[in-house]
């Protein structure tokens, strides 16, 4: 992974649950972040495609750590998710993009797509920027 | 688990990402779901609290298993999360509501809440109704 | 309209697009309010049916004068709404309830009914509290 | 309005709400539309700034007119809106974009922003697409 610092790094790799859900992130810089995923059959919902909830835990690492790689501590407040294809195999990949930041909130879309290209979900969020560094909670 | 039919307990017991996640259903009737889960160190972010993609995952459950306890495959369309609290440890528990339920469309509210029954989260979903029913794909 | 304060009172009167749109509060009290519409011609779509914008906005009016009656200035920062029966005529009336509320952030669900008491739209929203006081800004 | 059929037109001249919002279409074309409004004191929430409800308005006649630019009666049932601005003078403009379309549900993705270019909202919505066309209704 790129363009990422020691701090934040180290930040990212605590992520047990994406880690759980076997996502990689590919990319970190201050308000952009790109991921992705081998769909596993761990992956899949009971009608044999990708369970809503991989898809959304993908979209939240990418937008996740895109807020978090300005250095401040940044927690997601609300997420919308549209689910506009199903997806059953090869990578998916999920790309976070920063619409605006402010002191205290930021605001990002996210846009998931298959090995076609194709657009699988898109998803919009904002986060919550505390007053806490990212040093200040890594030693 | 009470008041489901079989056809639909073998549906619901294909979904692999949820059973990954180590989520389970405690009561599903048509309109309705309650499940939980039992917070572990795999369920956690970067920040030691649980991950979003999680709460999402277990509110996606139990909204899906209220819609498609109807008898008619129920694939989500959109969701809306708003996190409001950090949760640590314990069980957390989503149950669905249905809101409204048309011939296409359903949506539903879900609350998730912790072991001091404080909201964690508050979910909002819509699923599109196929013609196909649960039995037609379980054989 | 009645458990509102003088200052709370003369902040609401100057909401000029919610009076524009022929909205109003009937109840107003900290982390709850309610208001109507009667439909007129004004407020429908290019189908005859009353518009998303009408619905929200009075979805709006009510989640932020919950929110706002605490008395901090409080600024919404995301909504979403599922829009599930379209109306035509009579009253529509919409309901705030408080989901939650931190000291920074506070969470609303909002049901909007028709005169039979059908569920219109469902709408969830989020504010972000300023330190300003509603006393503050009206002098 | 250029690339638009005398059919679509006629639909769209039948909006009142927007009309009632001083709102105007500016290009309306399968998949995509761009609209705008000038902020005058009718649009003001009770701090002076411009309300939410005029803003999803503005997004909201953007998406439907390039949903139903397709020919096919499309009705919205999930929106999100995330505020990260307050406008307070001058021209917003609002432009839809389409995300993904199939044959019952496409989504948008609309970026509302002011004079200087600044981001006021971003918003993401999806449309039931009816059986119906648009030149089945009109006549």
């Amino acid at each position: 992974m790129q363009q990422t610092s020691t701090t934040l790094m180290e930040l990212l790799s605590r992520d047990r649950f994406s880690a759980h859900c076997k996502m990689e992130l590919l990319e970190v810089r201050a308000g952009y972040a790109k991921g992705r995923m081998l769909i596993t059959n761990e992956h899949l919902n009971a009608f044999g495609t990708v369970h809503g909830g991989a898809i959304f835990t993908l979209a939240d690492l990418v937008f996740g750590s895109a807020a978090n790689a300005h250095g401040r501590v940044a927690m997601a407040i609300n997420c919308s998710i549209a689910f506009v294809k199903a997806a059953r195999k090869g990578y998916l990949t999920a790309e976070a993009r920063e619409v605006s930041i402010g002191h205290k909130l930021a605001t990002y879309i996210v846009s998931i797509t298959d090995e076609e290209n194709d657009v699988i979900a898109t998803f919009q969020g904002t986060v919550y920027r505390k007053n806490e560094t990212i040093e200040g909670i890594i030693d």
